[in-house]
């Protein structure tokens, strides 16, 4: 008979960026670790410690990075796989449940624990008000991993509801031409005055931020660091001088 | 000529419970107030200080608290509205734009900031694996501030998006039919084994969670302190023996 240490292994995001955004409970976890595994920036915001084993990774490995961390939480060892932002949200909690469902039973049997953190587009929206203030939708403009087809149905559908739209991964170094279409597609049901906020690296020393409309914006200005968001019929603008405007999406919907 | 000072205000999200998820740039803003303004329940989370004064009002009251706040906020008071959550998701954020939007012009001088924090979403969602990992749509079921005939609208064109839906304020004392009607939308154009996450009171000492499905999902059990998360046809489920499955939304999606 053989015998199995349980292992243990947490989630955590750490928002996206400033240390002043990292919950306490994701601090915690961090902390207690033997070894931390991520993408390479995200564990450079890790200070070391030598007691701990960092196992750095690219940002295309997820699914290599979620088996290696389930093998070493499966001998044992107190495993922490770091995320940027939310982990649940386009990133490696995903990547560790899909790791789980192929993988070896055992690995059913290991102790999980996803640590939440402040996603890029919660970030993004508190910058310039309340652009997500009611109902919303979160489609990352990726098309490694689904059809551009699928992506523009979801633009198309959201578009129609009147959702506010927060668009993840709008750009690449390769990638340029998904958000020139998403925004053609979502100017079929949406006026070009449509209030959209570009934000840039937020909560980071280079970020940047911009209030534009539908028609207005500067489609090459949006990178892989770019989280965008784009109103529904019931977001304003308020204009205040020389500050930044305030964004916010309306509480009441009237009759459509 | 008159001159006013220029007042300082900052929103708060504290999350959806326990200290270990207040980002320290949260609590910082809250250690730092004179006037905290909020929902009884969320001032009460807050030590109280000698040198700050708490001003609490009721759930209702979100326009009156921004009213007043900004108020004091002019007067030059250095204010923070608390609110559960994040500020800028169906929560206060959204009131002080719009109290801005149509009070005094000397209330676009202030200084407004917005500190994030983890919404009640996130928190479910890491509480059972990553259901909200791919795409997904956030729609709140109160028909106080928006017609039935909208909710309906926009919970057909999300289902037929295949999106994850978030739910928020999915019942309150009074009104439960909501939720039935809602269920009923969504079976239309998802198959009623599609996984359904009921989390009440996450981070709470009453937290309780299930996994259940569409078909399944008993809809009595839904209050007013439930976040429901309903998956997407790319939902997958990972028993666990005892522990409670996994529930997560493939990074991947095929052709439609």
């Amino acid at each position: 008979m053989s015998t199995h240490l349980k292992g243990n292994l947490t989630v955590v995001g750490l928002g996206p960026g400033p240390d002043e955004w990292v919950t306490p409970a994701a601090l915690d976890a961090v902390t207690k670790a033997q070894d931390l595994l991520g993408y390479i920036p995200y564990l450079n915001r890790i200070p070391n410690r030598e007691e701990q084993t960092k196992h750095a990774s690219d940002n295309r490995e997820e699914i290599t990075r979620a088996n290696d961390a389930l093998a070493l939480a499966a001998s044992g060892r107190r495993v922490v796989v770091v995320s940027g932002g939310d982990p649940g949200v386009f990133a490696m909690a995903t990547a560790v449940c899909e790791a789980i469902d192929h993988g070896p039973g055992v690995w059913r049997d290991i102790d999980i624990r996803i640590e939440p953190g402040v996603t890029a587009m919660l970030a993004a929206a508190a910058r310039v008000g309340a652009p997500l203030g009611h109902d919303f939708a979160v489609i990352s403009l990726s098309d490694i991993l689904k059809p551009w087809a699928v992506i523009e149905k979801r633009l198309r559908l959201t578009s129609e509801a009147d959702l506010a739209i927060a668009l993840y991964n709008p750009a690449s170094r390769t990638r340029k031409e998904q958000i020139q279409r998403a925004f053609d597609v979502m100017k079929e049901s949406r006026g070009h005055n449509t209030p959209v906020v570009l934000a840039k690296s937020v909560g980071r020393k280079e970020e940047t931020l911009s209030v534009t409309t539908l028609g207005e914006t500067n489609i090459a200005q949006i990178d892989m660091r770019t989280l965008v968001i784009v109103g529904s019929s019931a977001t304003r603008v308020i204009a205040r001088g020389d500050q930044l405007p305030l964004v916010y999406t309306e509480r009441f919907v009237k009759e459509t």
